[in-house]
């Protein structure tokens, strides 16, 4: 096993010896579960950057701007839409695809700048 | 099948016209992936946000303070290196890490607003 899984202490608290310990139990319970879903977006966030980094390589060697407006809009409607089934705040949904979409814009101005430096500056439309 | 599937169009894009159709139909095979991890991302979210909702009636009926800085402190090592281990930037995985955490943060006191008025002003130490 990894060091992650040996030094991670899931019941690290603040509030250690300052609650009953029938209330500290309810509450590593339901950490226990939010550290499971936390591995589970890192993993999925890992795999999403992998995605975005092969459009930004793709966008890099045509000279495309790094945003595309059309496409975020389209995006950040669905994603609302998917959160208000999921019964997740639609505009937390938003905010977390804006927050995602500015790394990833980041990542492509960078690479558009590795692979074309004198282009990547009139390309940067976004 | 729900409008969300019916209305998202997954070639919306400012760049259509612009390029080539091999050049297009690259990218739009990428975000079909992208557009599969987002909803996967979403629900994970939606899941995470349950479990926090249960931790802040927790911590509302028990008058504990929203934030958890011990707590916070190993979520973020954990997260930097299950990151590093999938791949994934490390210095992103903290910053979304503190993203969710404040949005989380803000839920809590306003669950312990509702539940003591009078008493959240004075339990709010993070």
């Amino acid at each position: 096993m990894s060091s992650t899984h040996e030094e991670f202490d899931p019941t690290a608290s603040s509030l250690a010896g300052q609650v009953a310990p029938e209330v500290m139990a309810e509450l590593l319970a339901v950490r226990s579960s939010i550290d499971n879903f936390d591995a589970a977006l890192v993993h999925l966030l890992a795999e999403r950057f992998k995605a975005t980094q092969r459009v930004g390589v793709l966008k890099a060697r045509h000279q495309l701007p790094a945003g595309d407006p059309d496409r975020e809009a389209a995006q950040i409607e669905r994603l609302k839409a998917l959160a208000e089934e999921a019964q997740l705040d639609p505009a937390f949904a938003e905010k977390f695809l804006n927050f995602i979409i500015s790394e990833v814009i980041r990542n492509h101005r960078a690479i558009s700048q590795t692979q074309n430096p004198a282009a990547s500056e009139l390309n940067d439309q976004s």
